[in-house]
């Protein structure tokens, strides 16, 4: 049998999960494109039914194939029991439980989420609200070394941001670093401990965090471990830390072992599920917090490194270190790995692609580019959301203004290409979670993929684009100084395909405050539907400019520029 | 934009899952009734583009707003990216993957399943294919010891059931015993230490299992540690092993601690979450593995225990005792406990739920019966449906032939209620996973629900239904001698909605059986689409008859009949 709609929910995270003492957020998928309002009916568990509270569910917005909506339940009680309610404008209705979508309430049964546990929400350092994080690559930022970075604070202050993530920094032949050789050491070509400390130390006193990269998804071929297994083969102690198919073990004609990637023979993939590997590298993430008073990780490839492994990781750094953030590397969806027991957030390379195509690209408009920003934010459950690394590029990526350049529509896309690259760095400073900027960005560095996009930082004024530097610091100036911009949550407020343009608004309790890109060649007077109706005049917080706000909000908006209404 | 189909996939567990070395198992939902065909096309992760595998997937069925559509990928390589082809009749066609649905592949993106760990999946042990559980409520089966249970093992034995699982036996004030005064104590009405290895001892030579009844989401208030919190307030070492609101404790008018249910007083909700709390009780359900030799624990209320603690509970008591069997009672959608790091299977209620809807009550047909039974499938891993406890009546339920006397349709429910409580036997001992019979059905014993339904095992042959227990006896027999009945997989053969009459086929390997059920008051001549096609005749295994099988298979049966195709 065929239903009139499709709708989606299981009672677990993403679709349900706390969001405070007593509080369980509901997430629906509805069909897009069907008109439908939604109510959750609920009831503490060991009620008898007719006890069940009525609850009228927020449409977030389209993602695409279906709508998200969502509502708070509050009980005193820590279990709930809840069906779902859903009519369209012609009165035609369906309930949705857990046995199904049925015209016949008894028949949808009802989901149940069993009871609140205290520590089963992902529970987040208190700082990342306001955390604005910087990418480092330190052989290529100043002098190539620590001493080098060190040097920079003070100008790494100025900007704005509050944490460095680094990446690897421990002995390794190699310039990426990413094949450990000893994971207790900082690589003599980038200093010593002490110079650690010393960085460690300046940007603390700078208000800056630091964050490190942690590789335990697999060590270098010259990591002591697997060297022993090279020359002892099965009688080696450390045979059980990596994968090796056959003895003796050998890296050509093809490697008899695991690697990371296809064949990176110089890569010998760890068995984190062995204990003793384990116990290995919960120690060294523990020394170099310990020793030094780093502020999170970053963990390489965590994809592919085993989960349980990383539960264990969690528990044991967390218990000693509960500010400490642990931010996981994967490209793709990964909730997964952000339900409380792994990680705080991830790289966000999902929402990167989705403004990769809107911004740099230009190959699509402003609902497809809203519906992939809805899209990855229903992937994860609300204090993920707020931990994400959210980024327009990294080491891994060509740089966004080159993407700029590369992409683009009409005759004039290098000569727009900056000004789009402005309006993405407006969407990632204006939007949830902690903005990750890559070193060179804010200057305006260009750089296709490894290796252009590693090149050395600039630091000759002249061969900066300081315009672009003060837009950076305009930027990041405004959302420190505006809560809503940190703490607020995301809703989309309008797309007008045709223009080009969008709008959303960040909230905050009573605080509001409306953003407003136009991503098009073309200057508009728009008349909006007012997101705020309390105030009779909105300031633009970039130019100081004033609006109109009555029944209707009437806007100005210069060719791909921006507005952040106040 | 609204899509013409609306699909669901996710890269988890229940959507995709390891099946065993090198193979995932990728399930996808469809809104029903497109006639949709589905591709998954899949490839290494680190492959480039075009070098990815197209695999037709199996369309399972529908689950009444979705069908179910599964492959199963298989490689060497240890990662597979993935994204989904799905087209109609008529051309119109569509991509999925992690961005969306579209009809542009590029914007669908695909889906990533990082790596195959080895020991993510859920492992069961290995006698549980094999299993046929019977359920005894100690105090109302013989005599209301362990001692007559130990007795009546040999009429166990003849019954051919391999599992006794005993709800709690520990001591405790009550009736039931979910209240325990003493995790380490026999119940002295019940018996002592000597008296249960006795038990376990004599079950195990008829080669019984014996499976006990774990309560660690609340202990009874007269349990050591919460009598010491009650006396001695805020410093009683143990206040953290329970949830106090205030002090000094008090359990009237209203108690001001949390409980189970509704102000259950003399069930103190435990912490799990305290760390000695939950060593307390790892201890104990070590001790009498240990010391008795049981072979499974049954955790009771599972569902609202911290499951932070029920993955500590597996790990630990998995890695002594790897064929122990976890089983949770959770009477709802269960999937976030048994994705392998909690528990093996749950006690199916909500296929209970399906099983009284269709046979009992006869409210619905074959149809939604066929689709409530492929919905609760989609819930779970392969792993888990093979170990779900399929139940059909519990301690906690009225017994189903009671429901079958008042439910039914017609002036004959009473007449025709033992036939259909056979069907439902019949379904549930031909069915995948661990059928689990409680006491007394088989001798056709009646009672509504809590207490009735616990009431003194009927061991006068006067007073038992021998034909029913010759029925229970039967089926077992075939079970336990036709490995198809134990390890295939479950497919719908067909469905009949005017006649009231299903078909299903059981598959392992080239082995297939085909069963049908008639839920109707009248003999019908069926002309059928052969499940089977190289076997000129096919045999009831249930009466010996034989059916001729050629283009079409023509089957006779009786009202209220089944068959058992062979």
């Amino acid at each position: 049998m065929s239903q009139k709609w499709f709708l989606y929910h299981s009672s677990e995270d993403p679709f349900a999960f706390p969001v405070g003492e007593g509080a369980l957020k509901i997430r629906l998928f509805v069909q897009a494109g069907q008109q439908i309002s939604c109510k959750v009916i609920h009831s503490d568990r060991y009620d008898s039914p007719g006890r069940e509270i009525p609850l009228i569910m927020d449409r977030v917005g389209s993602a695409g194939a279906y709508e998200i909506h969502e509502a708070i339940i509050t009980t005193d009680m820590k279990r709930v029991r809840y069906l779902f309610y859903v009519e369209n404008k012609t009165g035609e209705y369906l309930w949705y439980g857990e046995r199904g979508i049925s015209e016949n309430r008894e028949r949808a049964g009802s989901f149940q989420y069993a009871y609140f546990h205290r520590n089963v929400a992902l529970e987040l350092p208190s700082w990342i609200s306001d955390a604005i994080t910087y990418q480092i690559y330190p052989g290529s930022y100043n002098q190539g070394t620590l001493q080098g970075i060190t040097e920079k604070t003070p100008y790494l202050q100025e900007l704005g941001i509050t944490v460095i993530y680094m990446t690897p920094i421990f002995e390794s032949p190699s310039e990426h670093k990413y094949n450990t050789t000893d994971y207790y050491k900082v690589d003599p070509g980038f200093g010593d401990m002490d110079g650690l400390k010393e960085l460690v130390s300046q940007a603390h006193q700078h208000g800056i965090k630091v964050v490190l990269d942690a590789v335990f998804n697999h060590s270098g071929d010259t990591f002591f471990a697997f060297k022993d297994v090279m020359e002892k083969g099965e009688n080696s102690a450390y045979k059980d830390w990596f994968f090796i198919d056959s003895y003796p073990v050998t890296q050509s004609p093809s490697p008899n072992f695991e690697t990371f990637g296809k064949a990176e023979i110089h890569m010998p993939k760890l068995n984190m599920d062995h204990p003793a590997a384990a116990d290995y590298m919960i120690d060294v993430a523990k020394y170099w917090v310990r020793e030094v008073g780093i502020d999170g990780w970053r963990l390489d490839v965590a994809n592919e490194v085993n989960p349980l492994f990383w539960a264990r990781f969690r528990r044991e750094l967390k218990a000693e270190y509960p500010e400490l953030l642990l931010i996981g590397e994967i490209m793709h969806a990964s909730g997964p790995w952000l339900r409380g027991d792994q990680f705080d957030g991830t790289m966000n390379y999902v929402l990167r692609d989705a403004m990769l195509e809107f911004y740099a690209e230009q190959t699509t408009g402003p609902v497809r580019f809203m519906e992939q920003v809805l899209h990855q934010e229903a992937l994860y459950n609300d204090q993920a959301n707020s931990a994400m690394f959210q980024l327009i590029g990294s080491h891994d990526t060509l740089r966004f203004l080159t993407a700029c350049k590369l992409g683009g529509r009409g005759w004039d896309r290098e000569s727009t290409a900056e000004r789009r690259m402005r309006l993405a760095v407006f969407f990632q400073l204006t939007y949830i979670g902690i903005p990750m900027i890559y070193y060179g960005d804010e200057v305006g560095m260009e750089g296709a993929t490894d290796p252009h996009c590693r090149r050395p930082m600039i630091w000759q004024e002249s061969g900066q684009n300081s315009g672009l530097l003060e837009w950076y610091r305009q930027l990041i100036s405004l959302r420190m100084s505006h809560e809503v911009l940190r703490k607020g949550s995301f809703c989309p407020w309008f797309t007008d395909e045709a223009r080009n343009v969008l709008g959303y608004v960040r909230q905050n309790g009573p605080e509001k405050m409306g953003l407003i890109i136009n991503n098009s060649p073309n200057s508009y007077q728009l008349e909006l539907s007012p997101y705020c109706t309390d105030k009779n005049v909105l300031t633009d917080l970039l130019t100081g400019l004033y609006f109109e706000n009555t029944d209707k909000l009437f806007v100005q908006i210069e060719p791909f520029g921006c507005l952040m209404l106040y």
